[in-house]
């Protein structure tokens, strides 16, 4: 599965004429041969978003020169701009936050394995430690953080977390089925890095045991959210989504069941689109170039 | 799609050992060939559900003197056992409520013609008479009831629309994006046989312009709801949903585009099973023979 | 549904650096405001997509003379590049062939009133009378065009229906369900305008009966597939495809009921983008920026 | 996920009336609590099947005398009768077939390490030795048989894939993307117990390189088969399917990527059916009990 390299540029700005036109004749001024362009102009917001891949072997000069250079487009282009302009063959490391279930850590794993995910898993973090051992068997760190209780002060256990993930400077930090609120710190240090998977098709079924409020309630299909996370409980930018069909001779034990396929595919492309920065966050909502 | 006529029996009952026992005995005493049967058996509220069609043509006596036996059995199995026996070529009525948006109506109209969906539109009441024409060209009876504006009195109007529907005592009333609350006293009266279709996915986004509220959350899936009407909101017991893929590029109005062959689908399947005695209520939920 | 007049451009050459910039460029320099960008470089061919609307009232030149300078712009990309350059307030003509189901007929009918397809029903032809009585009340022309049997001489029919359809010179010849194969010199005359739905998931189930010869091999899902019609039987560029699950409890009969839901929306998306400029033919297949 | 035991019978037959009552009368007999009981009266082939869980503790005599009685009455229904009455509580030994590609492998066994699929991984097989350190770190056996190339005698090779395999008298054989055709007579020896995942929609793109085939041809959806392996290529009876959408942007590559979700899940409920006795096998079909 193995690409050339490619240079990508993510943009957000307010929206108005040319800005196209500045941007893909800068890119054909220093030789870039586009391999992917996608836009979106929000008439909602009235901003600009646009995703770019060039051929890194195309472009004339380096990439520190290639940012150099764009800037200056960028400036021009508006004070609100918003980019950045990354290279495919950066390496991209992923912390991941477990408990006790381990479907989507199995999953995650499998996808770097496979070389799907182009990614490192630099650390696992469980508040339970029953996901160590086969952690550690594939050589990968596994570090366990125990949690108090419920209404109980878990600020220390957080400490230790946050300690343990920045030292690795992690690309994403994925909550991975982790059970645990992220404090509102933690949230605002970590925007637009951590993605949480939620067992539900948000905004239904907010908060705990949402299989259970499914059954409950009697829906005929069953979803998975992958979000970024933010101070306001499973209410950030929804990456991706997608549902299962359950029927009446489903218990809400098979719905944790089918549910987890759902999780698990949900999450991997989001934090796929994530890693490949085709994800522009504006306000409480996505644009993904998938 | 001619098929021989067949017998349906649904019941429902608290679940105990013997009752599938009982009910085959005696459909194969009278010589019952059953050419579908489905079971359903609940440990959350511990009742017991089925439906058994049988070839017509197979039962040695007429289906009066079945549904009389047949009472026996069911008032042996014990005193809060539910029961219908129907036929079916027995005639199907439904009445449709409609406002000015027709993808709903037209969508029944032309099932309803090419024999997918085995029953007659005995009337179209419309509280706007925008579909009038189309309704009337066809030869199906239109009713234009005017209905007062937001906050005033609409019991008049109400009454109107009932004395209308029951003239006709359909075997369905289908709220088809009615756009008008039912009040309580009809829910009570139409209780089981009043279908709506809820343009979103329930329990998200219940009430007014779901659509809007999909678009300003970021969600990634639209979905709609066919559901039983009772006086609780959108809260009724859920016959069908489906959902279909949005993303950022679609504006709230290409979502009301997108969802409406949801909605058509939807409602269709739902009110299919529904006439065809394939939906059993229990409590907010629905067990689907499908 | 009304939105502003856009002006569409599609353009499809070999690839090379810096098209984009030109013709962004050039679309900047008129003042035309994009309000919808797709590109797509293909590899494969080594072809270069692309698909742009722009606000029509942003742009200072008429649409005539944006033409003649576009041309110029094309010119200078190379000799091969195809471009078409149309504005969303022109108006679609279709002429619709069928046979004895009417599903997909009804259907489109429902859409067009309901102004979800942006078009007008100019009209239909069936080689069957059955369908004429539906079409002639909701004011649309009919024409009842006898076919002989298969193996007799069927061009006379045939030119008969090329008669009726080339006076109105349509924008869309669809095909929706005529169970007649057209001879190669229509394909040739409607080459990129007439548009088939067959009731398979191409290239499985090709020819006659495909929900016989699906309910024969036990398969899981049926689908649908919308193509353009070419000389090479259901082998045609591909414009949309679904599918919809199935079980060993639906016969063929079944199958034929399920997959005509998956028929209509297949066929109304495969026709809106064609429509719409969002197809682009190239050799076998399509790029579809829907 | 653990459940209470349960006996499960499955039982195929020439349909006629009166087979649910012995049954179910049979069961009720031995206090049997049903819990799950699904039965399919097949109007084309004139056989009837079913599928009965009762609750092991509900039934008053032993599995073994349950079974001896039984086959009374399986005798009683006619001389072609098959059945099989096995109890949840069996352990269940998987041996897989693997060559280089490892996605299908990580699934199957995230899924078992989560309780998911209540089976023991006996052992790996492969072709290629890539996979042996993944499998050996968690402790399960892993044997590399090389294989020759094409066109060369294959027959050691299988005759050692075979001896290890049937050591183990598994419940299942996996060919997870063993991209070896096996020689007839494993087929007959295997048959209903082997199971392969085929990376197309069957029966389209039959053979090597399915996915590449999808391209050439443009389809908007591609799909994975899981299905028993028999002697006729790509031929044997489906157990599941299921199809994600592609569109003109993904390149081969990309469909082998996408393609691997989809071949993941199909296998894994296609293995999880086989070995809970859901699947029932009828020519060139199969009757599954989901």
């Amino acid at each position: 599965m193995t690409r050339d390299t490619r240079y990508v540029l993510t943009l957000g700005c307010p929206d108005t004429t040319g800005i196209v036109a500045r941007i893909s004749t800068f890119l054909a001024d220093v030789g870039g041969w586009i391999v992917e362009a996608a836009y979106h102009s929000d008439p909602d917001t009235g901003w600009f978003f646009t995703r770019q891949a060039v051929r890194a072997d195309s472009v004339s000069i380096p990439l520190d020169e290639l940012r150099a250079r764009f800037a200056e487009v960028a400036a021009d282009i508006g004070p609100e701009t918003e980019w950045r302009l990354t290279s495919s063959a950066d390496p991209k490391d992923i912390v991941v936050l477990v408990s006790k279930e381990g479907h989507c850590l199995h999953d995650l794993v499998g996808r770097v394995a496979t070389g799907e995910l182009d990614a490192r898993i630099a650390a696992v973090i469980g508040n339970h430690p029953e996901l160590g051992d086969f952690v550690s068997r594939l050589g990968i760190p596994f570090h366990y953080v125990p949690f108090p209780g419920a209404g109980e002060d878990k600020s220390q256990a957080f400490a230790e977390v946050a300690r343990l993930t920045n030292a690795l400077d992690p690309d994403a930090v994925v909550l991975a089925r982790f059970m645990q609120v992220l404090p509102p710190e933690l949230c605002e240090e970590w925007a637009g890095r951590a993605i949480n998977i939620h067992h539900s098709f948000l905004p239904s079924f907010i908060g705990a045991r949402p299989y259970h409020q499914a059954f409950a309630r009697g829906v005929k299909l069953i979803g998975a959210t992958c979000h970024y996370v933010t101070a306001d409980l499973d209410a950030g930018p929804i990456i991706e989504q997608d549902v299962t069909r359950v029927d009446h001779s489903d218990e809400a034990t098979d719905m944790v069941l089918r549910g987890r396929d759902i999780e698990k595919v949900v999450l991997a492309r989001g934090l796929r689109w994530h890693l490949e920065n085709r994800v522009l966050v504006h306000g409480r909502k996505t644009v993904v170039f998938s």
